[in-house]
């Protein structure tokens, strides 16, 4: 990462096809072949390389190939005034660098190999018929080559490359840094593997770093021996613990900005991406605009349309989300309890054991079921864009699973109210989830990784088997809607469900804090692991912030303000009176008081840094200095010509 | 308002100087005829009026010194792209006009005004010695004519004058326009007020009218004499209600969206004014950056003094905030109580009376004095505008109020438990309230008035009293704090109590809608009324929302929907046994739903309808598209520059 990234042009995307041989007179007009001298007048670089039953084209853009895609896409890149303005090659210099010095963040690239390589339609007037494999293949008119290979099985799969120099830095300064595990190459992160995956990794470090205060709070309170003094230390605890929970939530959006504006990613007001977002794909409120165009240009028409457009969304979208509620209320809601159920009122571990097994194995299928089922909705919603889509799956997905890992706790907690077995179930599920994700991270061959890194760079039959061999790494996909969500759905999931756990029964269980922060500690390396050498090089994401996580985790906070104010009630009401006496009249005020925290210390910690704020204003400042004058002189100019045309009329 | 409003230029503002005898040969350095030649001198129209004890010079300016004085100022205007350029007079026409066919809109004037008024400055190299009654007044360099002359006292007071035409207009298609009283012209109170008044109008109009719905229900409910299942029908009432008023505040927001968006006012995504309004008035986070001038360009320690700066600012805020919060309730409370208390110990009418009148003189000079200290707290903060400390002030004086009107309801409704001595109190309440502004806005000389409109444009010597009168009429501010806010002030107060009343003791008295929406419908031509012809003419304000106000009907909500849960315990537990039976259990659970409506459907309406967010998209797009050549150019242009000049070096 050395002040000319871009100089060394690394072979960034991979495409597979089947090994073949072909005939002699076939070259020309065989579709691989053909396909290839298209990439190279596209001005790629290709590397052809022969793997054990696949070949592989490696592709490689040199900066004038981006420049010329990124132009043609138009996408809008930061300046030097902080506007983000539609990119042009002529004028290079006006464009802000990356970090390490190169032009193109890996998210652009990314957007200007799709836009290349799918690019490549047939721009003669003739359906061109190719040949594969003896089979003859007809190329239409105007259609891309790659997508029709694609639907003909000929191309079996599209996927980023690791780059190889990079990766390795990024194992040593992160994955295998086995030395403060909350610190973290965020930048370099970013530049490898785009803003999505920083932004988690950002959060995840943050979180873990506060979630020691908590933990070390609990082990203090669990060595003073605070069962005397439980019922004073356990509803303050409980206050220290929420207006830390909203404390660290609004620390962490001013991280985020900071960290944008680090970036040079231009944002609006409020962290609000919808409206940055909607630059970047197409904009598909233009549905009601092309009706307008068939209504011609009356305004008040043209008002009702979109009011139409806009209704039936929110109906159709409200429709669905009652659908997914009410089906986790009445389908799974029962088959939750019966487990539950179930499971208390056997008496042998044997049939205990069983009846867990087929649970786990029934919820599985249940939960992938559902999430199948939400991501078929979603696409009948008309969600602006993709990660508005996601978030949309992400609030449904995440209802279900919330569902399934909570609800067996809170029938413990209520119908017996017995803490002891509810921090006995409490103990169980952490370290059945703690265990579960162990088994699953430590099945990392770390010296098999080992291996494949020595040989990098030594002979040609290594390099070739290691595009290989990624290709036979797994996709970094989540567990539902592999087409809407990559991997960090999981991992996000996971800290939601810990989060809401940890915070729900926090009276019952305090030191599970200190359990999950140790969790976190030791889970930060193995996923950075995870993500450089299990997996294919994820596809980048242009969602700048947590999205519909953070949503939900100021849901889950809000849950467990209401469930620790109930299990706190049990508490001081051990013999079942449920007589309102002082100090459950207390519980109900310090209830009260908590939400009134919630909801007004976040006003307390403004959103975005002063710093941030003021770059910002200077930005704008600057961009209207520059223009306003040419601006004004080309409005008026129109403004006449109009007016000109009219009178000519 | 016909197309060409700027074209008869009226006397839009006037000067208040005592009647005196010039001497034959002082007439050059006389001090008034000085301003009134400097005022000629500046571009201004220049009328001079004897009235009876004071003289009078009304000014007025033609678009030209107007356009000269906005270009001075940069005021940024709203462009045909949609995008706010600083003015410039050359270009024109690539400007919105205002509705009426006007440049500029009245707070635009109103601020070329002052700043014409006030820049007149002594260019010369000499102090100027001027004379006044005798007197000599050293006018020193660089310094203000008429700030020193108001110093000196012989410039009384400078106002905005009534426009006699638009007033009539308005006069007559709204404030005694008897029909239809929710039907108002915004635009052209708009035109003639400014935002900020024409947004309070318009939020009282939608107001009243979407509080007919509910009158509506609780008459229906009153004439079933839902008395017997009144168990059942006050929870779903409860319900409806609070859905009612959150519904109600999204459709509002998006009203206030839809309205500027007419108005051609840009406004940030949010509608967070903060960032709009940072542009108009001096941007006053520029402390820190003289700061950083000091320290260099060093862009850590930049990064701190802005933090520093901005945690400094929250903590003085905090302080202010805890010390306003602490004496309301160690000083207003106990005060408050023991005014309830011995209401309902006394038992003579008569001393009822007599207590209840010291009462109400003792909290008038409570609150006033309480206003007034609330008010020198601000000037300590550091907040960024006008529109910002006007905020800080609301919350701090609303706190005070909504303590004194609410505290003794809460004593009579928690202590006794008797719904109907509660009812009682509540009428008694909002009845002396009503009866309380009927009277004062009775006060209000009708056919006086009348008066003086027909006699508007007829002799010179009715002309004359016409400004004099006008002079003698109060200016528009609140109780509290005049310097900072105006009258506007006192009704959003008055909607904000009634609005809170109602609402926190909805299941105690449901009635009460009925009667603040009959208030409100009879109280919107009376406040048009008193804005037309009891006051001054109001200086124009820039806030484009109703601001603070909205986040205290939140607030209002949230306590509503606890306090009116505490009613409904108090209604099913007459016995008073406060067990925790399930219609208790199930007024918690009511309480919790009813707290998820308000924070949740918020969610559900947007807040921005899609027509003004897809004109807002289109705006943008545009400007950047007409600029982005000539930017990149300008920018990669500098940046070579700057380049090269760093090569030399």
């Amino acid at each position: 990462m050395n002040g000319n990234g871009e100089e060394q042009t690394s072979f960034e995307i991979g495409i597979v096809v089947p090994k073949r041989a072909v005939k002699e007179g076939d070259e020309d007009s065989d579709c691989v072949e053909v396909l290839v001298d298209e990439f190279k007048k596209a001005g790629l670089i290709v590397e052809r390389v022969l793997g054990i039953s696949d070949e592989f084209i490696k592709l490689a853009a040199p900066l004038e190939t981006l420049g010329r895609a990124t132009a043609e896409l138009q996408i809008k890149k930061p300046t030097h005034i902080g506007m983000d303005l539609p990119f042009v090659w002529d004028e290079i210099e006006a464009f802000v660098k990356q970090p390490d010095g190169s032009l193109f963040s890996w998210c652009e690239r990314y957007q200007c190999y799709n836009h290349l390589l799918y690019g490549i339609v047939n721009r003669s007037k003739l359906v061109v018929t190719l040949k594969y494999d003896g089979r003859d293949i007809h190329w239409g008119l105007g259609e891309s080559l790659l997508r029709r290979m694609e639907s003909e099985g000929i191309v079996k799969q599209v996927f980023p490359l690791h780059d190889e120099i990079k990766r390795k830095q990024l194992l040593r300064s992160w994955a295998l840094n086995w030395w403060d595990f909350t610190r973290q190459p965020i930048d370099d992160i970013y530049l490898y593997f785009g803003t999505k995956i920083a932004i988690y990794f950002a959060f995840l470090g943050m979180y873990t770093r506060w979630m020691l205060f908590p933990a070390a709070f609990v082990i203090t309170l669990q060595l003073v021996d605070f069962r005397q003094s439980q019922l004073l230390t356990l509803p303050v605890f409980f206050i220290i613990l929420i207006s830390w929970a909203v404390l660290f939530f609004q620390f962490w959006k001013r991280k985020n900005a900071a960290l944008l504006t680090r970036w040079q990613i231009n944002y609006p007001v409020g962290l609000d991406l919808r409206y940055k977002l909607l630059d970047m794909e197409k904009f598909s409120l233009q549905s009601p605009l092309d009706l307008i165009k068939k209504l011609g240009t009356d305004k008040t028409q043209e008002k009702e349309a979109y009011q139409r457009y806009e209704w039936l969304g929110r109906l159709m979208r409200f429709r669905n989300d009652a659908i997914i509620i009410l089906s986790i209320i009445c389908l799974q809601l029962p088959f939750e309890l019966a487990y539950a159920h179930l499971y208390e009122v056997i008496g042998s571990d044997l049939m205990k054991f069983g009846l867990t097994a087929v649970y786990l194995f029934a919820i599985q299928y249940f939960t992938k079921f559902g999430g199948r089922i939400s991501a078929k909705f979603i696409m009948y919603e008309n969600n602006e864009n993709r990660e508005y889509r996601a978030d949309s799956l992400v609030y449904k997905v995440f209802g279900l699973y919330f569902m399934q890992s909570c609800i067996g706790v809170f029938y413990h907690a209520l119908l017996h109210r017995n803490f002891k077995t509810l921090r006995q179930v409490l103990i169980r599920r952490l370290m059945v989830s703690q265990i579960l994700e162990n088994l699953l991270e430590n099945s990392l061959p770390y010296p098999k990784n080992k291996d494949c890194e020595s040989g990098s760079s030594t002979e040609k039959i290594q390099f070739t088997s290691r595009v290989e061999k990624e290709y036979l790494k797994p996709t970094y996909s989540a567990i539902v809607g592999e087409e809407l969500e990559d991997g960090l759905f999981d991992d996000f999931l996971e800290l939601a469900l810990q989060f809401g756990m940890i915070m729900m029964f926090a009276c019952a269980f305090p030191l599970a804090f200190a359990f999950s922060a140790l969790n976190n500690l030791t889970e930060i390396r193995p996923d950075a692991l995870k993500l450089l050498t299990m997996f294919k090089r994820p596809v980048p994401r242009a969602a700048a912030t947590i999205g519909a996580w953070l949503n939900i985790f100021q849901f889950l906070m809000v849950m467990s303000i209401c469930s620790d104010c109930v299990l706190l009630v049990c508490l001081y009401d051990q013999e079942g009176k449920w007589k309102l006496e002082p100090g459950l009249g207390a519980i109900l005020v310090i209830e009260h008081i908590l939400l009134l925290i919630k909801f007004g210390f976040s006003r307390i910690v403004p959103e975005e840094p002063a710093w941030v704020r003021a770059n910002r204003m200077k930005n704008a400042r600057q961009a209207q200095d520059v223009c306003s004058k040419q601006l004004l002189r080309s409005i008026s100019g129109e403004k006449k010509m109009v007016d000109e045309l009219k009178k000519d009329d």
